[in-house]
């Protein structure tokens, strides 16, 4: 009999793909938005990607979820209220309810089948969203930042900057989460690849620094993301200071550490020369 | 005309592969001990590929050969002595020379097919081995390191623990280079992905355990290797910290930085789990 193999291959570039082997695909739809695929994969579990990029995987999410909430979240001494902009998976609001001083966890995602997609088949993400303090708001991340106010910190969990996360990553929607936020309150935003998207990334410094006096580059690995090394964008209006919170609140992590806190920001020398 | 297109795919597992477009193929041939490719991509400028697995490519190696050599390296106020076994390509030894202490690097590399390949295609890492310091062993690593005497840093620059390279992840080879090693001596090996291969990082701990007293692993992203996230080991008899010599010699990188010397032994809360 002939051998049969199944794989979802993501085009991470028109030069570059990741292959991985799948057992099962388990949802395939157009949702209004974007194309929305969940597989089972071999290697990382459990897989979410849409139009083509994985968004998550069960065995690495962990990486990315942690580190753009806990590392924003850990500067403050009670963040109180915090928004996710994206991440319809539900991962960064579990980790955010972590913190015993979050009364608000609002979850901004424009297409509603994500969602739905998270609480069918990725439960070990989204159970967060039936926590009291969890709020799902479907609707675009652009307008609902425009009325929202006060808030401690704002998470922008965005998909690549194309189609409907385009305007996720301009000047003006930086300037919009700045009136958002508490005087003392935090941006950050996943930024992509330091090995693959270094314009992107000196392009998002540029319109952070519009509304922000600060902004700072950290780093973390992320198997299944182009690359497999990520970077994100911390952004706030005074200097970034963990909190003491940082060692004396544990919460349960598989990848952040108190020490991590730091060594996060402690960049290759090329993208130090890149980011300065 | 129909679209036409050349990849190299590495199958890093039986369920996960890296693809790279390539533009050119300029060698391939079976060596004694191997399948050695060299080819041009688009993403990562040219490649050299063993048996099917990623080696090197121009545009990720500083990364890697970097870190499997400064962080040791500056450990010690004056490294005299340095041997590498593998790495016949030769990228480690140019970073070994960096630093002004070395009198001596040995390169003990068992297939000649490799250097010569490095010579003719990759002068970026092998003009190093041109250098009055640069020694060049046609060997077996295993052999040649049982001979070898008073150095300070000896560095398994290695392929992935199958065929000819399986000899140098064993307890026997440790305990060679503990006797090859000065009694502030330092080993290091790369030791594949914390995602990926945790059972081996905890085997090449426990082998390691039997020929020196203390153990360090450390941690630093290379796009091409599977996962994208790579461990090296560090053993020595005595505790390791960093001289003075690494903010005060100043040697031309593109990862490492006097602050990643320490950053790099920050691990992620489940490889610290997972290593001690």
């Amino acid at each position: 009999m002939a051998k049969q193999e199944t794989w979802f291959t993501e085009y991470q570039t028109d030069a570059l793909s990741l292959g991985l082997r799948i057992r099962q695909i388990l949802l395939a739809e157009e949702t209004p938005y974007q194309h929305l695929l969940v597989a089972e994969t071999e290697t990382y579990g459990r897989l979410l990607a849409l139009d083509g990029a994985i968004q998550t995987t069960l065995q690495d999410e962990f990486v990315y979820h942690e580190m753009i909430t806990h590392v924003p979240l850990f500067m403050l001494d009670a963040p109180k209220k915090v928004a996710v902009i994206g991440g319809g998976d539900g991962g960064s609001i579990r980790e955010i309810l972590k913190h015993a001083s979050v009364e608000e966890a609002h979850l901004v995602e424009i297409d509603a089948r994500v969602v739905e997609a998270a609480r069918r088949f990725f439960p070990e993400l989204s159970s967060a969203l039936d926590d009291s303090r969890a709020h799902v708001h479907i609707e675009n991340g652009i307008d609902w930042v425009k009325t929202a106010r006060a808030f401690d910190v704002i998470i922008v969990d965005s998909t690549d900057p194309i189609g409907a996360a385009a305007g996720l990553f301009e000047p003006a929607f930086y300037q919009s989460i700045a009136a958002a936020l508490k005087p003392d309150g935090i941006l950050v935003a996943q930024s992509e690849s330091p090995f693959l998207h270094q314009g992107l990334i000196q392009q998002m410094i540029r319109g952070m620094k519009t509304a922000f006096e600060v902004v700072r580059p950290y780093v973390a690995p992320v198997p299944t993301y182009p690359s497999g090394y990520w970077s994100f964008l911390m952004a706030s209006h005074r200097p970034l200071t963990p909190s003491p919170r940082c060692r004396s609140e544990a919460i349960s992590t598989r990848y952040w550490t108190p020490e991590m806190q730091s060594a996060a920001f402690v960049l290759p020398r090329f993208l130090e020369e890149l980011v300065t």
